[in-house]
Formats: C-alpha cells, sequence, structure tokens
C-alpha cells in the first residue's frame, strides 16, 4: 500500500510533536484526523486549519476511517492506548509512534497487535525544551533526523509507508536502526546529555553565575531547562541502557580529574586531540 | 593616572587575545605596541592597521616608554616575561594580563614585582574553540564578561586602569572578583565544562554517530574541539580547584545514575524542577 493523498491519516495527541506532524501533514496535502483529551489542543490545531477534523473521545466509526494511525503520545501511553482502541482500526492500518524509545515499546506492541495491522517504530528527533503548543509547528523538522526502527515483523511497505511520513514532514534525513540500536543511541546522544546539563546545574550553588558566564556553560546547559513531567519516564524505559551509558561516561570523566590531579599533561593533551578529530564530524 | 588618548599601550604576545586587544584598542583612539616572538603575528596585526609597531625582541629602550604593559601570553609565560623585563620598564606603569587562572600567578607576580610597577589580574572570558590569528577581532569580546582581580596590593588608581581596558574594548559588562573568586568560578564555569565535552566525545567510539545526532549532542561538545597546547596548562595552574569542582558535578551525576536505576522518578523531577528554575537566569 502507497501513501498517497487519498491515504486518511489521524494523529492521537496533537500537542508540541503531534500538533507539528499535524501542519506538516496537512501542508504536504494529506487530510489529518486528531484525536486528543485536551480540547484546547484540538482546537488550537483546528484554528489554524493543521487538523481537518478532530475528537476528544473518539468512536470506533471515527477510528475505522483511518489508514495511518500515528501516536504522538508520551511513551508510557503509546501501548495502552492501542490496546484500548485496536478492535476499532481499520483492517490493513498501519501504526506508528513518535515515541523517543523504542525497545521494550516496540516489543509489546508488536507481540500484541491484531495481525491485520502493522506497527513500525518511528522516532522524530526535534523537540524543544518545554512541551507546549507554542512551539509546535513543522519548522521544528527541518534539518532534523527521523529515525524509524523496524522488526522482522513489519513489511516493506509498512516500512515504506512509516519513512514517507518522514519524508512529508520535511526531516532532512530518513535513517533506519534496529530498536535496540536505537536505544543506544539515544541513551548517548539525549538521555546522557540532558542528565549531565542537569547534574552541571544542580551540583551547586550558582546564583550569580550568570555574570561571570561564557558561552560554554550556556551551551552545556541549554537543555537543563527540561520537561520534568517527561523525561523521566523517558528515562525509566531505557534504564539499562541510559544507565551503562552513563558509567561509560563516568569512567571517562575520572580518569581525566586523575590525569588532571597527577599531572599527566601528555595524556590530557591525547584524549583532547582524539576530542577535537572526532568532534569534527559532527559539525554541519 | 587616568588613562587617555596620551596612555602607550605594549601588548605582549600578539595572538589570538593579544591581536584581539591590539585591533580593539587602537580602534578605541590609542597608540598601541606589539611584541611578539612569531614575527608573522606582529606582521599580521601591522598590515591590518591592529599595531602602530612591534618588535619580536624588544630593547630595554623599546619597552620602557609604555604606560600599560598588557600580558596576552600562555598564563605560565607570564610569570617568567615580567621577571625576565621589569628593569625596563618606566616608573609607575601599570602591567596586566589575559590568563584564565589568577590565584598563583597574581600572588607570584605581585611577590617579585619592582615596588613602582602595578599589577592587576584581568580576565577577558572571551576565545574560540582553536587559538590561531585568523579566528582573532574585536568582535569577539562584544557581549563578553570582563572579570578584574584586584588584591590588596593595588590601588585604586590601578584597578581604574585595568577595569578601563576592558571598557575600551567594548565588554558587555566589568566585574570584579579576588583571585580565589575568579578560580571557583572558572574551574566551575569554564574548565569543568571542558572536561565534560571532551569526555563525552571521549568515552566511546562514536563514528557515524553524526548521523543520529539531534542538537543536544553538539551543544555539549562543541568545546570538544579544543587547544591540546593551552588547556593542560590552564588545568595544571588550578588544579586542586578543578578537581574540587569536577568531584561536586561527579556525585550529583552518580545521585541521577543512581535515582534512575531505582526508579526513583520524584526525586529526579525534583532535580529538574530545580534545574529548569535556575537555568533560566541563565538565558540572555
Amino acid at each position: 500500500m502507497e501513501i498517497n493523498h487519498n491515504t486518511r491519516i489521524v494523529i492521537v495527541g496533537t500537542g508540541l510533536i503531534g500538533g507539528s506532524y499535524a501542519q506538516g501533514l496537512t501542508e504536504a496535502g494529506f487530510e489529518v484526523g486528531g484525536v486528543d483529551k485536551k480540547e484546547e489542543n484540538l482546537r488550537y490545531c483546528l484554528e489554524r486549519g493543521w487538523l481537518a477534523h478532530g475528537e476528544t473521545d473518539p468512536t470506533p466509526d471515527y477510528l475505522s476511517q483511518f489508514d495511518i494511525i500515528i501516536l504522538a503520545l508520551y511513551p508510557q501511553r503509546v501501548y495502552e492506548w492501542i490496546l484500548a482502541h485496536m478492535d476499532a482500526l481499520k483492517p490493513g492500518a498501519l501504526l506508528t509512534d513518535t515515541a523517543g524509545v523504542k525497545g521494550t515499546i516496540v516489543a509489546s506492541i508488536q507481540a500484541s497487535l491484531r495481525p491485520d495491522l502493522e506497527f513500525v517504530g518511528a522516532h522524530p528527533m526535534a523537540g524543544r525544551e518545554r512541551g507546549g503548543m507554542e512551539y509546535a509547528g513543522a519548522a521544528i523538522f527541518k534539518g532534523a533526523n527521523f529515525i524509524v526502527t523496524p522488526t522482522e515483523k513489519n513489511t516493506p511497505a509498512g516500512i515504506e509507508q512509516a519513512e514517507a511520513i518522514g519524508r512529508a514532514l520535511g526531516f532532512k534525513q530518513i535513517v533506519t536502526l534496529s530498536p535496540a540500536e536505537h536505544d543506544e543511541m539515544i541513551a548517548f546522544l539525549s538521555q546522557m546529555t540532558h542528565c549531565v546539563a542537569v547534574a552541571l546545574m544542580t551540583c551547586k550553588e550558582c546564583d550569580g553565575f550568570e555574570k561571570y558566564s561564557g558561552d560554554s556553560f550556556r551551551d552545556l546547559t541549554r537543555i537543563a531547562k527540561i520537561d520534568e513531567k517527561m523525561w523521566p519516564n523517558l528515562f525509566a524505559l531505557n534504564k539499562e541502557e541510559l544507565v551503562a551509558q552513563m558509567d561509560l561516561f563516568e569512567a571517562q570523566f575520572r580518569r581525566m580529574r586523575d590525569y588532571i590531579l597527577n599531572d599527566e599533561k601528555d595524556k590530557l593533551r591525547e584524549m583532547m586531540v582524539l576530542s577535537t578529530q572526532r568532534r569534527e564530524k559532527f559539525d554541519r
């Protein structure tokens, strides 16, 4: 099954990410429906023309019309929603999500899903420091990566549909990883960096330090403004991987501390040469 | 003694920071001389009109004409240079520096200085990831902080002169700290953040990860491109303070890791609320 402009799409959860999907997919020419318990989120999207219609408490009839169901809920709610509503979905429909962790979620959904439905995990690597509709808009996807996490339970057609959504939204790059590879990568590149920023910001009283701060501390703590409702749950869903990455970082940080304490300047220089060389690849 | 356009200034070390001072002070209307062993640095500044004249191996006569001597050398060389050349300096001259550590340097210089000279430490909190003249220019000071670190050996007139240089260079804010307060602040805000970035960039093989990286990892590792000739020396000069700050950070990072491992979400939420609240003060 191809994705074309007759493909009917519904977004479940029309907050920051879901609302941004709604704008992007509507502007790409799709008819997009919305489901959200919060009426104000739906209203925000409807007023802007990002949704064609929406429901706070969708009937089975409403849900049964869609070919693609995008779950833009907090990760721990994705599985619950699918279990509660899958009986209503159209045979052959594709389900996908936007969650920042994959291993546990993808496996449990695929194990429980109605056999004539298909779930392909996806993670749009874009966001803002804080949730909230005022930051929503398809512009947040420009230049960002879209990760698709298929498993052996997925079909080429299902994977192609999930990737087509990323392309329609204007992501810079669509990449594929297994759920386990995704979770290791995210633990290292995203979750652990948030832990580093929060630990920097809270490890000592620093009232008034903003007067003395150059760019370094500001850059390293930008993401220390963090949504305390979302992140502890994301961490919990990827706990083993995250703790493993934190331990790797801490061991290297401690090594550096010991080099400093013991005046091992050559060892420090080696680390800095490697660091400089590796970082160059991350320049855009 | 006031600083005015008859005040003759020499910059010793006309690399990235010294060259930027040269441009800024010349454009502020001063006649600025330069001293640098590297002729190419002097030539770079002379060709651009940032210096009126310069010497690679200055005679006592050359040095004796200046009212203000600005040492923009690697920190460990500031004390050596002053010891080697102070006999030639004009009675009543003011010496100042640009070094990123203060405690040991300021104390040893002030203890050895000719009694008719005065040294006031200063730290322009601006720079680039890498040294090198191609990044020089007074523009790097716009919006940045200039820290002056007087001691009980300084006079109000000397402190005023050191501050006047920061104002002439266009720094956003001139602030005063004791050398010890400065070093604690710098250990925390600058040196430790560089350690964090280098440890993140080197704690595991991450070839290819640039494809999956969002902004968080890029922000936290921007300063992982680091001058391996300068930083190990800066760390060594501020070792006790830096290791103390690293230990504070590591303890908090480990606390966070344990909260994650033990599912203490409420504790994580508390840290995140504090982190978010504190970080807001650092927004510009």
